[in-house]
């Protein structure tokens, strides 16, 4: 590999957008979770599509790794530099380029937010409603096929990219997908680069679906005796189609990490928090139902916010459980995990899952998507402990392998990364094999992302 | 090639399931619509999995084309022994695995009919919901990725395959996707498939996602001065958010056919079809707003059947529609377009078609699926007219090129097979050529459906 050869050839391309700083290669070399920092070798800014692809040929031409970079929230380690090489961000490409109300679509370049994106939609009665939690970027998001509270009512970032600029591992130009709502027109390359996490190109434009802000929003808490009630009333309230847009659990440690984070004061019990949209009648009825459905499952002490500062407050609560986990034990370091089963097994994995905790003696508070199957328990550990380093990774490593036994994937919206990799021969089978075999395809030298998502070799 | 070698092999193999019949070969080597027939050289009819894998398997040591068959309703000649060949006909692969009501998935064979299945579901609460009018199989509908009448609420094939079994173009048996309803781990392989036409591998079993039977549903015809006053009543209340799950256009003259055919009365205007389903108040709420925005836009004759049997009478009319265009000029062939566009483009792409054809002098009634875009002119000609037949395909192609000047896609449902191959080029660019690589990667000898999806040579 030529490193040293093509960031001397970047470097005279490209100017001030490369950069070699310490404190660059450092803060692109870390992850928010577990892993050791994994520096690149340079980074690169670019201002356009022209200049990805002027990256991607001189990588090429010297057999340099590139990897993608959106806002640096990924939980698996996704954008290490796990063989060096060239560091992609995307900070300066964060332009909207052409809301279409008419249509319920949007252009925008990788580098915007799903917040800057939905300040800038206020205006225009729509929104996007893909929500991982943190501020991450649009590019990011569909490179890891991300999804988060609302996945239940509106789906993923697979069903709201409906098309895609991106940079082959040639440097090519390419665009996938039309402005049609759907089409059966050949392979569906957009899905296929929806969750690539950037090992077959590089995305530099997305055309996202957006919807109408509802006409009424309700949120509400919900407390019950166990997860298993809150589980089951979950299940009733999908199995009777109530257009719920979010229902995420918190169990018994994350609701005391909250309340001591927030100062809050919810009774310290596992609660549903849900949020519904629709037409006035349309919230009160389907919240009237799902409180009858939650009371016949022990659900209790149902508070409504309909005013929106409630509602934010809200919700900032939940998307702030993983920072107020996180500082109920100062000083520790995180393994997130992120099952996704069936949903008529959720309750025996999460039952199952708290009792491997408890019986090794782990701290790992559970919060979770339910009516998609999806579930985070967030380990926490001294890092300077060895003993508790290895017992927290043989515990995220059962719930996988219980996760699998169960029909379902190891990875619901987080992605492979380094994180899961280990997991991909199982969960795949021969699955996996082809997916090497179009990486091969596609990116013959293997440039794009190395040491991520394909058999080890591709 | 070695097909005799192969068929001789595949009848030592498998004996009677093998048939070289004039009338089997004839049956399959037809098409629904204008396509010249091209039979294979044999027919299998697999009993399982292992056959299926048997067969490609000496299909590939002979490289033998090998193509799929469901229920032959394809429109483009999907199936069309192009270069010869064994077509593997699932007919005897139509069993129902496994239904799972908690979970709201289902497991099938290919050869299952989504008649078949949803007859099979009435008992349990669910329904599957794509409903691309034929009773086609439900291997062949993810093959082509269908849609049809509901995909505005429920979405296509793409949205409701959780996960496939595959026969590779070497024989191997893979399994793609979990039972999640979501998942990040790796290449979208399902979505890959979904839409691959037989050119990837063979379908062998599909898991796919059903919903809940609506509490209520209530359906209404609703008739317009004219198109534009139609598809602008369903861009309003698609930009309201109004829960259609059906709306279906049918212009002038494909009016006049049905009142033929069917023996009704509607005025010969343009025409809404449309289905609503929820709660009864919510059906209730969402019809009234309905209401209100068609007479908008002129909008009048509001009927509304809530009772089964006239529910049924009103879709049996709109899946009939087909027959009835055709019934109104015995004796000719059709050529039926699928045009799907941004919905802001639908009025002027119809209104420009409309004025071509009678530019043109030619018969082509329009219905479609407007929610989405997506519309189909039913161009008819006499075949032993050689103007006509030369009018009605320039008439379809200039069709398709305004189709693609509006952002759209040259098909929203029916698929590539014989008859998009032209405008593969157009519609994706350098991504059409991304496509020939996948292909020469997952089957090297190029024996799945060859002449079909990618550029000539792969």
């Amino acid at each position: 590999m030529g490193t040293n050869e093509a960031i001397e050839a970047l470097t005279s391309s490209l100017g001030q957008r490369v950069s070699r700083s310490k404190s660059d290669l450092e803060m692109h070399g870390a992850s928010e979770t577990h892993f050791a920092p994994m520096p690149p070798d340079a980074v690169v800014y670019p201002d356009c599509t022209a200049q990805v692809a002027e990256v991607i040929r001189i990588c090429a031409a010297h057999r340099c790794p590139v990897i993608g970079w959106g806002t640096g929230t990924s939980l698996e380690g996704h954008a290490l530099a796990a063989r060096g090489g060239v560091t992609v961000d995307f900070r300066d490409m964060n332009r909207i380029l052409d809301i279409r109300a008419d249509d319920m679509d949007v252009r925008v370049q990788p580098g915007v937010t799903r917040e800057a994106l939905n300040t800038e939609l206020r205006a225009t009665g729509l929104f996007f409603p893909v929500d991982p939690g943190a501020n991450a970027s649009l590019g990011g998001m569909a490179a890891t096929r991300a999804s988060g509270t609302t996945a239940v009512r509106y789906g993923t970032m697979r069903d709201h990219v409906l098309g895609l600029e991106v940079v082959t591992a040639t440097g090519e130009v390419i665009r996938t997908g039309t402005r049609a709502r759907k089409s059966s027109s050949g392979y569906d390359l957009t899905a296929l680069f929806v969750g690539s996490e950037g090992t077959l190109g590089l995305i530099t434009e997305l055309t996202l679906r957006l919807h109408g802000q509802p006409e009424a929003i309700a949120a509400a808490v919900c407390a019950f005796d166990d997860v298993a009630g809150a589980v089951a009333a979950t299940n009733d309230a999908i199995q009777l189609g109530l257009p719920m847009a979010r229902i995420e659990l918190l169990d018994r440690a994350s609701v005391a990490a909250v309340n001591a984070y927030a100062g809050s004061d919810m009774p310290e019990v596992p609660h549903l928090l849900l949020e519904f949209h629709g037409t006035e009648a349309g919230v009160r009825e389907t919240s009237e139902t799902f409180g009858e459905v939650a009371a016949g499952h022990g659900g209790r002490d149902f508070e409504w916010a309909t005013r929106p500062e409630d509602r934010s407050a809200l919700w900032a609560m939940r998307h702030n459980a993983f920072y107020a986990i996180l500082a109920s034990r100062p000083g520790t370091r995180s393994l997130v995990t992120d099952a996704c089963v069936p949903i008529s097994r959720l309750a025996e994995t999460i039952k199952a899952t708290q009792e491997d905790f408890a019986h090794h003696n782990l701290t790992g508070p559970i919060l979770g998507h339910v009516g998609d199957g999806n579930f985070h328990a967030v380990l926490l550990f001294d890092e300077n402990d060895t003993g508790a380093v290895t017992r927290a990774h043989e515990a995220a490593h059962r719930l996988v392998e219980r996760t699998l036994d169960m029909g379902g994937t190891a990875t619901g919206e987080h992605g492979i990364g380094m994180g899961k990799m280990r997991y991909m021969a199982r969960e795949h089978g021969g699955g996996w094999d082809m997916m090497g075999q179009i990486k091969r395809a596609l990116d013959p030298d293997g440039i794009m992302n190395p040491g991520k998502l394909v058999p080890p070799g591709n």
